[in-house]
């Protein structure tokens, strides 16, 4: 099944637009957990039980997994084993190369660890990332509006009538089909997410940036006016406490959100 | 010693402006390699020792290591501790990211692997960037242009009188000294590696795309006014013959680009 598919299906059965980031930090670990790899890899395991119901996908961050080394990226696999394979997996890596290279991520993202989506940074142009395209039953997140405050910088420079974030969601979409491409705009751009979803109607928009970062749900969601998107969560669910009462406050968060991200409400 | 420094002095201890890339791929081992994780690291070793007398550097993407999971990032770690520690290392990852994350990558490649320089892409903006700046004895290479057609899809489009490609030369310089701060030009854009020289002469210039992507060395040289540049060459060197006499051949290689990159000859 094409990865376009099975999203809209797992949002349907789970009923849910919501997507859980695990971006462990070993120094962050609540204190029921040893602060070793392994102590992530049950760290990973306890949200994976506690939300695995109410989410459509999980994002994982390569950087959390490769600042520890070989044994983090070991610690990425084990993971990825432990999400079930109804739900969507998200690598978030934001990668960008050239030819050959593009193709070795690729190959790593989709035949390694056997992700379902990436996420891909434009900079480098249309070709570069070419070779996760090729990957058809697959879909890739382009950046398109980040949530940092920098996004400022280049994203929103102006060409001519245009801002370059218009530029990078015309030519990628341009270039590839609405099953294989989706697109990245932080919470923080509310404006720009309503130019994106005015342009792109039926892509995929993974929304990150909600809860710890600041950004606008509600505004968002009304943006959104009930097309595909995914809203992500990060710290705001996998922090939710420090104490013994960690199962507890990551399932009561989720449920918080989830709540608000179901289909049907929408 | 800071980075600067210690290219400074390495290039001149070698004289020579060469880069090599350490980009393997299991299909394309020679024959005398086992086609296994180890050939790979043999495969390395022997690059390393019939050429770290000729160059500055090595540079080393992740992504021709990560497409072998976590087994492959422990090749990437031993590769690293075969590199005399008097040469520089270049962690190609062209990383983008945001707080946070970014912070974790800027861990990973500098004090997990303990990488000298990282390459990084600007599309995020100057605060997504700056985690890997705060490593004050380590030098940055942002990406500026790079060697693809795809290059001018968004580099190349004109922001009022100026490119976005010299959007981020002038923002980066503004903001970071010429000792943290590196760009890369791929070798394809000589009339852009020019404007690059004019407008930043003292910072390092890192120039991949010669050899099998085509680049025309003299005319970067030539451009180049004898100022800080670093000279990356792949597959040109590392595939230089898949038979028996792949040792002398990559020595061969080597000897003719050093020729060709020597401090002295500039």
């Amino acid at each position: 099944m094409k990865t376009f598919e099975k999203l809209i299906n797992i949002q349907k059965i789970n009923n849910s637009r919501l997507c859980i980031s695990l971006d462990p930090q070993i120094e962050k670990l609540p204190k029921i957990f040893p602060r070793t790899l392994n102590g992530i890899l049950y760290f990973n395991q306890k949200i994976i039980d506690k939300t695995k119901d109410y989410v459509c996908a999980y994002k994982l961050n390569f950087a959390f997994y490769e600042q520890y080394g070989s044994k983090g990226i070991e610690i990425l696999e084990k993971t990825l084993e432990l999400i079930p394979k109804t739900l969507v997996t998200i690598a978030d890596g934001k990668r960008a190369d050239i030819g050959n290279t593009s193709k070795a991520y690729a190959k790593s993202i989709f035949e390694h660890f056997r992700f379902d989506c990436a996420t891909l940074n434009p900079y480098l142009g249309i070709d570069s990332l070419r070779p996760f395209f090729e990957y058809e039953d697959k879909l890739n997140f382009v950046l398109v509006c980040t949530s940092n405050p920098g996004a400022s910088d280049f994203q929103k420079l102006l060409i001519k009538d245009k801002y370059l974030f218009e530029e990078v969601l015309e030519k990628f979409s341009n270039n590839f089909p609405i099953e294989n491409l989706g697109f990245v705009v932080g919470a923080t751009n509310e404006s720009e997410f309503a130019k994106v979803r005015g342009f792109a109607p039926n892509n995929f928009i993974l929304v990150p940036g909600i809860g710890a970062q600041g950004g606008n749900l509600e505004a968002i969601l009304r943006a959104n006016n009930h097309k595909n998107l995914i809203i992500n969560v990060g710290r705001d669910i996998i922090y939710a406490s420090s104490e013994d009462d960690f199962e507890e406050k990551v399932r009561e968060k989720t449920l918080d959100y989830w709540q608000f991200l179901k289909i049907e409400r929408l």
